[in-house]
């Protein structure tokens, strides 16, 4: 046991905002305190790092805050931090604070990041995965993916009430990059009539073939990732190819999904994951992402954590009898 | 006094549905039964009207549905109707099923073809002004517009949360065809930087002024109507020009905003304004929009509802205020 | 016109928290800003005037936080200030900080409280109803009945999917004090079988006719306000007088119509009222509360502002027709 | 493989309703189709069964119903179905109708239900574990828990918004029977001061501790799980014994935990577990409940389904350290 090595923990958030991340530095100010270690922030994710530009950490404060989306400590993407000269000055940051752990919340980009950082200094990190996308290994899910839905749904079950008092074909489309997670947990929730994910490719056969039959008299809900390959544009096109009359609507949910008070998974997540982080460098744990893994703490080296780009086979067998 | 003579109103809804429509439909059906008058229901506006498409409501099953979103008449448009053959057809089915009242809940295009029937038909028409774009004479709001509202300010509260983790700019384009209500309303109570309205025109003078300066140190949230003259991308297009560099984002809310469960106030309003109707005719008014105008029930004759283009006084020094 | 006078304007929340104070607060710094007035916040309502807490306000911090319940200022009830001995110290804390006009948010009492204060401060006061109550004469709404309306009907929403579920009776008790408009608003706007409010007194037999009839095959949905003479427990009694073996729940919705991101139009009538209240000021008008009546912009002398304890005479006829 | 043998599933909901029922009706009969296999729905629970109460399901009608709260097949307690003579009515419905499998949605009760009824019934049954108090072993979410919990925290949220404006302490009481589930998600998501559930006992001690040296300065949140042991009435006078000024609330959050439309967990959970029990039936399992147990699909005998009365380790360490 090593509890005592560690004084001061740095912590930041980087990439995307995803709604948790508030409740995880909640997690970690307080677990930190318990154990008399000080906590600082840094804003703007790598920028702060670089710029010596940080927060102290008071848990009551943060206490308040569990509700909000979005991260307090701000975020952004670091060019500088790409370039050696970046990561001199972050180190040379952390040095000048006597920071003596760091705790990064952010995506597979970010823990990249932290380990090439690792090159030049040697101080414990340990990441938590913040993403709406739901698209990192070694976790069922990622802060932010459970509020990211459910926002979804809530507004896809608006758009069912239109679509239903009209009878009109409605294609809404997701967030998730090149993953399908949103796509697939909110079209399976609203009874979507057709799903497509990046993961199944541009397979339109059995959407086509529905909305051939489809006879207007009631309303039709394709629910489609956003993404190169997919994307509204290109089933609205596909679809009106096949049936040139059809009443037709595309609404894009685009960054309401990114935003807005957490939901109870995440803050709990956030939680799970601020303590599991302070907890892990207690025990001397370093270069590991903290996550829930078929839902126990479980800690992956950042080496093994990957972009995921599959859903698992559950998934897949239900998105085959309901989503085609 | 000619209360006796009603004995079976027809209803239908067209145009674009909207929140609210189902509470009015309710309101009908209660005060009807109240005073013995039967009441059935026309599916898809006019078209059910032409082809005879009715069903028997009962108070008891509506109440049920106060709270549903849309309108479980459905609604359409109807190219047939606009023929005086379409017309005629409607006329028989009223004739065939002996009812001898309409209540139309829609907009002011469904209003004109009420006129337009009355050429051939003198039973009485009731209007009841549902729409989400508070575009019409004669009644404070609409039925749907504060529901719509509601929705635009909970999906823009979630941007704020990103908008202020980056420190973005954020371009949101909310509905309202060619007024500008649901961008002035949903933009005052964000605490948009800036709001742009079709009835203002062009006027980016302001905008850009303050974008120029914008330091990048918060975020900056612009709402915006759709329509031709201005939108997203046209606002978005002119604030790259000023700012090459700014990192801007664009959100159009879509038909998120027509649908969902109808606020507290598009409830009553349909409460109000369904009772005022069947109450009308029960008087032996005919060819009268029902509205709430300065708070109070008010019946406007359809030859003077107009579309209105322009937001009253209070409202535009509000916009001067705080959206410029 | 004596515009040039103010140059200090302090402003203070008071009585029970509503949804809107925020957007008022925001509205009142916004104005005074434009026209080079400084705006000073008291904390804690007259307890903040009389121990002179108070922070200065600016436009910008107060414009992210129009969405937040509550109020920033914080609120209290003054015991003190009901003495002589605290007005004079309030006095001398408006005088220390050079305040020349008084902007106070809450219910009939804090505009009494300020009656009184005139007797000894001629400075010019301006009140703004807020109470979720809407019990207060010379406004169509006060600040936050609109959200408190849209907590209870959002509420019982979810209530009637568990009634509807069990086939059960259920009382859902609502606030309001001694006045029912929030009984009577979310009693209509959710369907409602009965509808019980203190304006009514104790009049149940029409509810006991129709739960006598109850055939348990259905669920049924009393809303009735808080209060000594009526109040859910007392609906029960009576209830289970006539039906004993009916299966009933009791849920108070209490404290959660408090609070809330406030309605759209809450947040208006902050803006409205906030902006009007410093151009009042601007004209020089004194003791006077602005309100909206019949949608309008409206100024009542705190002399004429009363209690209001009974609803208008549309209301109650919808009450007779639905409630009953 | 015995696949073919299965020809007509009866499925009904038991017990107190939650959300996601609905989600797991649909996707019993979207699976069920897929297969040929007929489906019925039995209504108001083991009463449908021994009144052969039964409707027919098409997936279509229930895919519209994913997202509203209880279910459509109402539920109950059934008395008769305590006696063998209600077991032997029930068992002539099954026969009489040609049921060959039954699906039960419900709580451990209507589990234990199923395992008496097998003494004289030997068709396969499977369960899905339907409650929001989260206390049935084999599964780590019970259907319904994630929406409960959900509703729980928005609005505790705003009741925390009156808590801070009003420097208050407030009590809030939640769900769950005698486990503290919901107590302890909702009030560390809520970053409550102090947690108390059955679980741990009458151990205030910490609490009161706490509460001695509020210094009224801020909010004092407390939420506690119902129950004979704990529950806010008691909370409330052991608070007043050692701070007998204390300005002090109390709000019961009562059965709106019960409703609602479900959160995207719970369809999804719904969805998962409602295919997972057809296909549990067509692969010759019986008497079993579908779980997901570490995030992955579960299936655990009746015999073996307790109720659970631990929270385990990671949440008691939590609760520690956050809810004392």
């Amino acid at each position: 046991m090593n509890t005592n090595k560690i004084k001061h923990i740095g912590v930041f958030t980087s990439g995307g905002d995803s709604p948790g991340m508030n409740s995880a530095l909640y997690a970690i100010a307080k677990t930190a305190e318990a154990t008399g270690i000080k906590v600082s922030g840094f804003r703007k994710g790598y920028e702060g790092l670089i710029d010596g530009d940080l927060v102290q950490f008071k848990s009551h404060e943060l206490q308040k805050l569990t509700q909000k989306g979005g991260t307090i400590l701000k975020t952004a993407r670091s060019k500088r931090f790409l370039e050696l000269e970046g990561r001199k000055k972050a180190l040379q940051t952390l040095n000048a604070n006597k920071i003596d752990a760091l705790i990064a919340i952010g995506g597979d980009g970010t823990f990249k990041g932290l380990l090439t950082f690792s090159e030049i200094c040697d101080i414990p990190f340990i990441g938590i995965p913040g993403t709406i996308d739901n698209d990192i290994s070694g976790t069922d899910y990622t802060l932010g993916f459970d509020s990211a839905v459910n926002t979804a749904i809530e507004n896809i079950d608006k758009i069912k009430d239109t679509a239903e008092s009209h009878n009109r074909v409605f294609i809404v489309e997701v967030m998730g990059r090149d993953s399908g997670y949103i796509a697939i947990h909110s079209g399976l929730t609203t009874g979507a009539d057709a799903i497509l994910i990046p993961e199944s490719g541009k397979d339109f056969i059995y959407l086509l073939d529905k909305v051939k039959n489809y006879d207007s008299e009631d309303a039709f809900l394709v629910v489609v990732s956003e993404g190169d390959e997919i994307g509204a544009e290109l089933v609205s096109s596909k679809i009106k190819e096949v049936n040139p009359n059809v009443d037709l609507r595309i609404t894009r949910l685009g960054h309401i999904q990114r935003g807005g008070n957490p939901s109870a998974l995440d803050r709990m997540l956030g939680i799970r994951l601020g303590v599991a982080s302070v907890n892990a460098l207690s025990q001397g744990k370093k270069n590991v992402m903290a996550g829930v893994l078929n839902n126990q703490l479980h800690l992956t080296p950042f080496k093994e954590v990957v972009k995921q780009h599959q859903v698992d086979d559950e998934l897949m067998e239900l998105l085959e009898l309901f989503g085609k």
